[in-house]
């Protein structure tokens, strides 16, 4: 077997110091451009490939992103983190980023993850998902100054500490525009499934149907308390709380949901019930909306991983910027909030019609909202 | 800041030489258990961690697993390499394992990856997903002597080499059962709605169906052929040929598919159609299915990530056993067939009916078959 070649080989090559060529892989921006380019064609030349192991004990830089995989979750919106993932490491990959998956039992053991994979240097950062009111793990790894991102705002706490990078998707404004959908096709009685008050993204969507109806509906206060509906995140029981509503008040002309979950639920009623041109309104955009034609607002996950990107490597950049220093100077935003889309179905009964159930999402799926 | 504990603290707490601390780090088994419990003992109370690259470098151990993460799938049963992801890093946690996922391009790229990331010693085994008839990736893999277990059989080649770890599901089985399930219940016109001819686990699936029928539809062999369809993986364009199907032939009593989108769309269409009684069985019980009541056949994902790792690492081994080795000798078998379970739910009309769209799959979702 041929011999691997070596940093000397290289350094003889291009016929620099042995420290050059490690300045070169190391901090390039150090190199004098075309000492940098002899070095790169003598490195592609020869196929020379670091040692990775050796080199992140050097650097500290092991080109991974590490972020926490929950347990299986078999729901309708269940494929929202995985699709944040495979975004996030496709575009991590474009900078020569490598995502790390690990698991946790709690958030206590989470934060030994933390400290293990960063004792290891086998992450340069991590992205966090799932984050709650008064969050340990921001504040261990705000202590460890450990570079981080997270998905999702700190509801109710600094939105703009420069500590806390977050990227989100701008919940109110995607409920917002699809009441304003209803509303602009002459309907006024528009209801809103939502969740029990108390989380933030939940109360969040509900604002944004709230906003758009008291702006653009012209009904009193008191009719928008009586259509605004709660159910827990699930199929069978918003079917349930949908039937009931619909042997109540016929007046209610069409439905915005805060997830696809409640509006599957609320469709197969309206189904049953046979009342046809009732438009009903997710939100997450997912497998199940598009295989049965349900109109859903869309996150715009490659946005979100764009975002969370940009924050922490800077728009274009290759490496993790450290914890504290800001892309582009004191001034730069330390987050990222989303403009989700509004996806048109056969569900809304107000466009035109469109296949339902394409197996891809293609962009001809869309219409851009606003 | 207080020191990190190194080594030579262990070694004198435990009052062993730093040898020995290395081997019990490194190589337990030839330690003493005695000896070993007082080393162990001492790194607890110190806190001492080894430096995880510097570990890497002396063991050539990362313990961590290399998977490709494809592009984003929409579909229906997009989410099924992604629950496959789940289990295995949920598992591979137990045994002090963890996932790096990369992307790649195309095949020649990923043989790269590997390269890459075998000769960094990041991971210390692949598992692959999607293998296709003369795959480029096992011949590298098997040339280099890196562990891997390919998720999917190799189809046509041979299946019993001990150089091609594999794990799979028996679609055979699955779809077997299924279409029993609906004759068992005095049904005999039961049709299949297959893929077109030519994928191994498209081909598997649908003798699984003739086998059944053949064994005791009691219909003769024409009739067979006039009961298989086929469509291409779509919701919408299964809908309409079940619209067709429909109009043609009133005799089909029911239909088992080799996925859950084709039973979707064939729910749509006999829904519309008002035909009641007619009982549909789909195939990978994904989420779509769980929330719109559709009876299908579940892969068991987490029988297929234990079998993955029992493979690599043996059945209860936290290192991944050297290519070439086996867990229990040279008679151990190269490869583990999982058994899927029928998952009965409203759409076969033929059991007590059933909670549709329970956000998670409890096992009182399941029946066993057989």
């Amino acid at each position: 077997m041929a011999q691997l070649p070596t940093v000397e080989d290289v350094a003889r090559v291009a016929n620099v110091s042995r420290q050059t060529v490690s300045n070169v892989l190391n901090s390039p921006e150090i190199v004098k451009p075309e000492t940098r380019g002899r070095v790169e064609s003598a490195i592609a030349e020869l196929g020379y490939r670091p040692h990775a192991s050796a080199q992140r004990l050097r650097t500290r830089h092991s080109s991974t992103i590490g972020i926490r995989l929950d347990p299986l979750s078999n729901g309708v919106s269940g494929s929202i983190l995985d699709r944040y993932l495979h975004a996030l490491t496709e575009q991590a990959a474009l900078r020569g980023m490598r995502m790390m998956l690990f698991t946790a039992r709690d958030t206590e053991d989470e934060i030994e993850q933390f400290r293990r994979l960063r004792d290891g240097a086998d992450v340069d950062a991590f992205v966090l998902t799932g984050t709650f009111y008064g969050d340990p793990r921001i504040d261990w790894l705000i202590s460890q100054r450990v570079p981080f991102v997270t998905f999702g705002r700190p509801w109710g706490e600094d939105m703009a500490s420069p500590d806390h990078l977050w990227v989100d998707v701008d919940g109110f404004s995607g409920v917002y525009d699809a009441t304003t959908h209803l509303l602009g096709r002459g309907l006024t009685r528009i209801g809103y499934l939502g969740w029990p008050a108390g989380s933030g993204t939940g109360d969040d969507r509900r604002s944004g149907w709230l906003t758009a109806m008291r702006e653009r509906s012209g009904l009193p206060a008191a009719d928008l308390e009586a259509l605004m509906f709660v159910n827990d995140e699930s199929v069978p029981t918003a079917r349930r709380a949908m039937e009931e509503l619909l042997k109540a008040d016929f007046t209610l002309q069409g439905l915005v949901c805060a997830s696809d979950s409640l509006a599957l639920g609320a469709m197969m009623a309206v189904n049953e019930a046979g009342r046809r041109s009732f438009p009903i309104i997710g939100f997450d955009n997912t497998p199940v909306a598009q295989a049965v034609g349900l109109s859903s607002v869309e996150q715009r996950l490659d946005q979100v991983a764009a975002g969370t990107l940009e924050l922490l490597m800077g728009a274009t950049g290759r490496r993790v910027i450290p914890h504290g220093e800001s892309a582009g100077g004191s001034g730069e935003p330390v987050h990222r909030l989303v403009t989700p889309k509004l996806v048109v179905r056969r569900s809304s009964h107000l466009a035109p019609v469109e296949e339902a159930g394409s197996t891809t999402a293609g962009n001809h799926n869309r219409k851009e909202n606003q």
